[in-house]
């Protein structure tokens, strides 16, 4: 049987969109055995488009310093850097004057916007947010809201709130990294601006499952990473209204930023340079930028069946049992990217993904997603589970997490489990770990988002 | 002729030391012609070594979220991540509780300890630092030296601030980047806590041309970059001690920096990730980490007679040719790494850089190098020339640069030059530029460290 005659809707679903790094990675098994890796952890960190990969690979030979060399390779390196700008602005559908500064990731973007932020205004966000876009405004005159149970309630939550003034800036997410659900960005703008407010948007989840049009939806600032956009290579971005990127504090003090400099005083540079002081990332924002290209690439169609035939499949799956529940913000459905959210009855979640890793091979997120308010709120302060996809996903990585869940329903765990340092482990780790990255127990909570 | 009967010293002088990318990059000439690029320019940013390169090629697969997820390729990558920190605090001889955090750059790493000196102090530098070492301190109460006429005598300078008291932190360059001098950094260290100060080393010239000790040195903290160091993957680090580290001011803003966090509250880590808020450049850190790997591989008799050989044909070149001028701080001959500063008799530097670029095909830097108030000190308020090399670098580099000196002051230039957006470039450019990173012009001045 030839693929031309296969079901196109199958084919699509089946397979990855596009080729990444890992899509093939052997995973050991606790039992000794070796599955291939299925990777359900996109919304943290995404593997690497095949055709990033291969596009740093070319350029890395012309790397050289950027704006301050004659050199051919530093002509080059700076054309590769500068030009990327142009090309992450016309990814997210950004106006000619609109800033594109390249940062370390979202949470660095926001931490940039909020040096900016004229002090008069009081920033407002909601208790769904994301650490990113919540913890940077709390160095400054802030206020939030708690969402509604359904999107419009939200809305009008907003409004209210925004109607009682003193609000330079909304800061709300695209798409919840919690939950996947999307929020009608268009529509907040709309409201922010109504009430003489600007709007950002943290896009790190939206942006890697979503045409933005940040000047059809008057969306005045835009943040979002690299490492969820196929292209972990250290870069994220801030695109947006240049007018308090330059009047703000620059974001790191160091070379490039200033416009000149005596041994106690300086002078600050406007444009992006204001704020990306020191060497900047060269490599990072030409993959970032080569990564959008790519994705602009898809056709729009292919892009959300993908996507939207994972969800559903995924959604139903686990509809199917009764023990799991999925979580969501809202009570109605709503528009949701690939991130799903879900806890299974009488285990913690941890314990779920130590096991779906030790005897599955599979790898996703527990925990409290760095958005502690509303998991909190949503009755779930130990955690709960988050399976994520995007082009590099397939059918089988669904069946495989299913299949995961169904076994631990039926026959229970296969092993022991143990907290190390906060977090479930098997209690005898036999998988071997490569040379350079040796097994290295207590490491895994080094960073949690919590300790309580 | 078979290699085996070649002087050995000639070997290591002619040849790189280790295989760099773009080590046999062409490069088009303005006359239609082609030559090997030759990047003398490694002190603003030096090639990936192609073990590094290969390295991450090696790793990227594995490429997963870090610290927060329990499937094997998260495993990997928090091994992978958590592990860098241990080989670059080897690298660096650090004491077993020095802190090691990831940061973007050198500049970044000195903002982030900005951040964290007691404020009951205030911080010392000299007048001849980069700005990523001058900067951050203007944000916080600190105090200036001119460096003297000699190493010695400027040892004393600092010692006479020191006694006069209030300080508690003493920046000084490893080895200045602009004229490759390097200071006594023990010796430093020494009269800094002879004061009760302690010392903190921008390492970024440093690091990637001598072998650091920062226990045996007692140095305090020591930051440097990346893409200095053969790994330009966007990651910098500071090493050192973690009292002050652990109680000051989280450099981002994020997840990851916190250990609980309310709608409108939070209460921070320790620990490196207080400071490293948001998804670690995981890429970056391990590049970074097996570059020093392979530079501690090095056999240190072959580095530095490898680098010494090179530094001393350059200056002797260059001394033979009477219309031009090399640039030293001090007046004495001191310990100097692979960077070396000069002028041409009546030629604007940069129109000597353009001129080598279009003519030659050599890469080196022009301009006042991210510091301006030692350039201004020199006589040098409009600039000069820095050529510097590394583990990648020839025999033929240098008689590259000097065969073009030598064409220029016999013959002049060989075409028409004009000044865009205060950068020389040639009236006509004719050299071809890669698709992906076309020539683009008024870009190359973009953050030129100074627009006066």
């Amino acid at each position: 049987m030839s693929n031309a005659i296969l079901d196109q809707t199958t084919l699509v679903s089946a397979d990855p969109l596009a080729p990444v790094l890992g899509g093939e990675l052997p995973a050991p098994l606790i039992d000794g055995t070796t599955v291939r890796y299925v990777n359900l952890d996109y919304a943290a960190s995404a593997p690497a488009l095949q055709e990033v990969s291969d596009y740093v690979q070319s350029v890395l030979p012309y790397y050289a310093s950027v704006h301050r060399g004659a050199g051919y390779a530093s002509q080059i390196s700076t054309s590769l850097y500068e030009n990327a700008r142009r090309i992450v602005r016309d990814f997210v559908g950004g106006r000619a004057d609109d800033a594109v500064i390249f940062t370390r990731n979202t949470t660095d973007s926001l931490n940039l916007l909020a040096g900016c932020v004229p002090s008069e205004g009081e920033v407002l966000y909601l208790d769904l947010e994301h650490h990113a876009n919540l913890l940077p405004w709390l160095q400054r005159p802030h206020r939030s809201v708690t969402a509604a149970d359904t999107v419009d309630a939200t809305a009008v939550a907003l409004d209210r709130e925004l109607a009682a003034g003193g609000i330079n800036l909304l800061a709300v997410t695209g798409a919840s990294n919690v939950t996947g659900e999307v929020l009608p960005i268009g529509r907040l703008a709309e409201i922010a601006h109504a009430h003489g407010a600007r709007i950002v948007v943290d896009a790190a989840q939206l942006a890697p499952h979503r045409r933005l049009d940040v000047s059809g939806d008057e969306i005045d600032y835009v943040a979002f990473s690299g490492h969820k956009l196929y292209a972990p290579y250290g870069a994220g971005v801030l695109v947006g209204r240049p007018d308090w990127l330059d009047a703000g504090t620059p974001h790191l003090a160091g070379g490039g930023a200033v416009k000149t400099v005596r041994v106690d005083s300086v002078s600050w540079a406007t444009g992006p340079a204001r704020h990306e002081g020191g060497s900047p990332n060269v490599l990072g924002a030409a993959a970032l930028a080569h990564a959008t290209q790519v994705i602009s690439g898809l056709s729009e169609a292919d892009w959300q069946r993908h996507e939207g035939e994972l969800r559903t499949a995924l959604i139903d799956g686990l509809s199917d049992l009764p023990e799991v529940t999925v979580h969501r913000i809202f009570s109605e459905e709503t528009d949701a990217i690939g991130v799903v959210n879900f806890s299974v009855n009488g285990y913690d979640a941890g314990l779920v993904a130590a096991y779906l890793s030790a005897e599955h091979g599979i790898g996703l997120r527990d925990g409290k997603f760095c958005a502690h308010p509303l998991l909190k709120r949503l009755g779930l302060p130990s955690g709960s589970l988050r399976a994520s996809f995007g082009l590099g996903s397939r059918q089988d990585d669904v069946e495989r997490l299913l299949g995961g869940l169904r076994a631990l329903i039926s026959n229970g765990l296969g092993t022991d489990y143990v907290v190390d340092q906060g977090r479930w482990v098997p209690a005898v780790e036999t998988r071997n770990f490569p040379e350079w990255a040796p097994h290295t127990p207590g490491t895994a909570g080094a960073a949690p988002c919590s300790t309580d």
